[in-house]
C-alpha cells in the first residue's frame, strides 16, 4: 500500500463524463483524487508513479455471479442437453471434488479474474472457507455464500456451514470479504427452508444470493408446485425484505419485473451462460426501463467457459440490442455501469466501490488502448465495450494494492496453479 | 519461406480428430506433413524450427465478410437507430474517405486480423486496388470485390472498376489475392443491374459477393417491389448459377433455406454485427441442418466493433444454442469448421485452404494454451471456441510465410499504422 500516482490516463469514472489526460491519486486503500491533472493539490507525493498515457482507467469490474471453483471443470462437458450435462457430467464430478480441489480451482479462477479486470466477485459454492482463503491470498474482493440445497439439508448441517462462513469470514481481509447466505434456488429449497434461511440471514445482518427463473422448466415447475412464479414466490415468502442478489432472472412476467424493481433486488444477468445452456435471453431492456438494478455475471466456467467480464459486458450490450430489435438498447456507458456500479449495488458495496470517486476504495483497472482493435479511438467507452477483451487489462489495483502490473499478477504463483489444476483435472 | 518444422503442438486439423503432440512440416508454400511425430520421414530438415509445446495448431481462420477499411470508423458511431447510423454518420463519413484513408484503414484492419488469427478474408468496399496493395504487403489472403451500387452506376463506371479489379489483381501475390464482383444488395441494385453484373462475372470466371436478407425491412421492401424474397429474387435472376458469397441471410423462409442449400450458396453469418445493428439472429441451426454452407464473418469494424474471428466463433456457437433452445446446436467442432473449411468453400478456396492436410497451402495459426482461461484443458476444441480470444494467437503462417511470431507482426509497421490512422480518424 502507500501512495500511488497514476498519470496521463483517460478516465472512465462511471459516476461522470470521461476525463482525458487525467490523474488518479491513491492514498492507502482509498482514492484520494480522480480528475484533471491541474487540480491535484501541490505537494502530494507518491511512493509509486504509474505512467498511463496509453491506458484507460475504469472502476474494477464486478462479476455479480459465479462459481469460481468450477474453473477446474472448464471444458469438462459442453454441447450437451442440460439434464445430461448436469446429471451425467457436472454433478458426479462435483461430488468427487475435495476441499483442496476447490481451493486450487478457485485460485485458477481468481488468476483469470484479476488478469481480465475483475476486482470483486459474488460466489456461491461449497467448501467456501477454502474459497475465502484463496481470496485472502489473491487480494481481490469476494462476496461469498455457501450454496444451500434445502432438499439435502434435513439435519441443518448445510445451513450451519453457511452461518459459520458468515460468522468467521465477514469483513476479513481488511473488509475485502463479505458474505451472504446462499439458498440455491426455489426448485432445490422448499418454501419453509427458504423462509428459515431468510430469517437466519436477517438475524446475521446479511443478504441472500439465490438463482431465480433461470429456465422455462423451472418457472413451470415452481408455478405448478406453488402457484406462483419463482420471483412471486420469493416475494411472498418475504425474501425480498432482505438485500437479495438474484442470478439469471431469464424468464419473467411483467409482474415479476415490477417486484424486482420495487424490492430493489439486485439481478445478476449472465448472458453467455444463459445462451450456452440454451436457457434463453433475459429481458434486460425491459428490466432496466422498469428501474431494476441489473448487474452482470459470468456464471461458472463450466457453462461460459471463461470468466472474462469485458467479454460479458460486450455480449450483454450486443444481445440486448439484437433481441429487443432496438440498436439503442444498452448503450456502451450503460453496459459499463451495469458491470461496475450496478454490480457493487447488487452486492451491497456501492458506497465503497463501483465508481472512481475520491473517498471510495481504490479498486481500479488500467486497460491498454494502444492496440489495433482499440484504434483509432473515436470513443473510449464504445471501444471498451464493443472492441476490447479481458486480455487488454494491464494493471489491477484493489483496496489500494497493485495486484497486477504490465499483465503480471503479483499475488499468485501462476506456475504452481497450473501444475495443481492439471493434476486435479481428471 | 523455405522449410518450417513445428513440433510438440496439439493439432486441430478440422479434417480429422485432434492430434496430441503432433508435428507440422511446411515446405515452401505448402503443408508437407501434418500428424504424429513418429511418422515424419527421417532426413527431413527444416530451416526454421518452432517449439510449440503449449500451443494449439489450427487452420488459419477465414473471415467470410468484412469491410476492412471501416476499421478507421471503429467507434465513430454506435448505439444509434440503423437509419440515423447510416445516413447521418457512416455514409457522410465514407463520402469523405480518400484512397489513402482506405489504404491505411485497411492496414489497421489487416494488422488486427493477423494478430487475432485470420489468414483469409472476403472484403467488399471501394478503392479496392488500395486494399489489394495492403494485402500484398501484409501477407495474408484476400478475396476482394469492389462494392457496386446499381442505383449510382448509370454510366457503368462502377462496374468497370469492379471488372478492372478482377483483371488486374486476380491471382496476384502468388495467388493470395482472388476477386469477385460485388453487387451490394438487391435494395441498392435493380434486377437488370444484378443480371448484368452476373453475366459479367460469368464472362470473367469469378463469383459474386452480395448482401442478402440482412434486415426485416429489406425483405419486406424487396417482396413488395419484386414479389419475391431477396433469396428467391437472386435465384430467379440466375445469380446462384455462379458461385455466390451471400452475407448475413438473417431473415429467411424455409424455401429460402432450400434454395441456399440446393444452389450451394456460401452464407457469411455475421452474428455480432447482426446483434449490434439489431438486425436479428440468423437461423444457423436450420441452415446447417438443411445442408447450407454457413461460414462466419465479422462485418466491418463500424458495426462489430472488432475483427476478432475467435470471438465471432464463440458468439456464433453460443447464440445458435440460446436462440434455438438447443444446447447441442453448433457444437465446438462444428463452429471451428464454419470458421475454417466452410469459409474456404464459400470463397472458392477449399481445395487450397481450410484444413491442415498435407498438400494444402500452409495457412495456419498457433494459439497459446498456457493461459488461465485455457486451463486445465479438458477439451481443446471447446477451449478454443468457448474460452479463447483472438489475443491468444501467438503465431500466424500464410502461404508458408511467418506473418506473426510471439504475437509480433513482422510484415507491418505497427507504429506507422497507428500514427496514420490517428491522423485520418477525424
Amino acid at each position: 500500500m502507500g501512495k500511488i500516482f497514476i498519470k496521463g490516463c483517460t478516465i472512465v469514472p462511471i459516476s461522470g463524463p470521461v476525463i482525458e489526460e487525467g490523474v488518479i491519486a491513491v492514498d492507502g486503500d482509498r482514492l484520494y483524487y480522480v480528475g484533471p491533472a491541474n487540480a491535484l493539490p501541490a505537494g502530494w507525493q507518491a511512493d509509486t508513479v504509474i505512467k498511463a498515457d496509453d491506458k484507460v482507467a475504469l472502476p474494477g469490474l464486478v462479476n455479480a455471479h459465479t462459481h469460481a471453483a468450477m474453473a477446474l471443470l472448464r471444458s469438462y462437458a459442453d454441447d450437451l442437453p442440460l439434464k445430461e450435462w448436469l446429471e451425467k457430467k457436472i454433478w458426479p464430478r462435483e461430488a468427487r471434488l475435495t476441499r483442496e480441489d476447490i481451493y486450487w480451482g478457485t485460485k485458477l479462477a481468481l488468476l483469470e479474474m484479476i488478469r481480465s479486470g475483475t476486482t470483486t466477485f459474488a460466489d456461491m459454492y461449497f467448501n467456501m472457507d477454502a474459497v475465502a482463503e484463496a481470496v485472502l491470498e489473491a487480494g481481490l474482493r469476494g462476496c461469498l455464500s455457501q450454496g444451500l440445497i434445502g432438499f439435502q439439508d434435513e439435519d441443518g448441517g448445510r445451513l450451519a456451514s453457511g452461518v459459520s462462513l458468515v460468522k468467521e469470514w465477514q469483513g476479513a481481509g481488511d473488509g475485502r470479504i463479505t458474505t451472504m447466505l446462499g439458498p440455491h434456488a426455489p426448485y432445490t429449497c422448499p418454501p419453509e427452508y427458504l423462509t428459515k434461511v431468510a430469517d437466519t440471514a436477517a438475524g446475521l445482518g446479511v443478504g441472500l444470493h439465490i438463482h431465480l427463473a433461470e429456465t422455462k422448466g423451472e418457472v413451470a415447475d415452481i408455478q405448478s408446485r406453488y402457484g406462483a412464479t419463482p420471483i412471486a414466490l420469493a416475494n411472498r415468502l418475504g425474501l425480498f425484505e432482505l438485500p437479495v442478489l438474484a442470478a439469471h432472472c431469464v424468464h419473467l412476467t411483467a409482474e415479476d419485473i415490477s417486484i424486482l424493481a420495487e424490492k430493489k433486488v439486485g439481478v445478476a444477468h449472465c448472458p453467455e451462460s444463459n445462451l450456452k445452456l440454451a436457457s434463453g435471453v433475459a429481458p434486460v431492456k425491459a428490466m432496466l426501463s422498469a428501474g431494476v438494478n441489473v448487474a452482470i455475471g459470468t456464471d461458472g466456467a463450466a457453462s461460459n467457459n471463461n470468466l472474462d467480464m469485458v467479454g460479458e459486458i460486450r455480449t450483454c450490450a450486443l444481445l440486448a440490442k439484437g433481441i429487443s430489435g432496438d440498436p439503442t438498447a444498452v448503450p456502451a456507458h450503460q453496459a459499463l455501469v451495469m458491470a461496475t456500479l450496478n454490480g457493487a449495488r447488487a452486492l451491497g458495496l456501492d458506497k465503497k466501490i463501483g465508481t472512481l470517486e475520491a473517498g471510495k476504495k481504490a479498486d481500479l483497472i488500467l486497460v491498454n488502448k494502444r492496440l489495433p482493435h482499440m484504434m483509432p479511438s473515436h470513443n473510449v467507452e464504445a471501444d471498451i465495450v464493443y472492441a476490447a477483451s479481458g486480455n487488454d487489462v494491464d494493471t489491477v489495483i484493489v483496496n489500494g494494492k497493485i495486484l497486477m502490473s504490465g499483465g503480471e499478477v503479483k499475488t499468485l504463483d501462476v506456475e504452481e496453479i497450473y501444475a495443481e489444476v492439471k493434476k486435479r483435472a481428471g
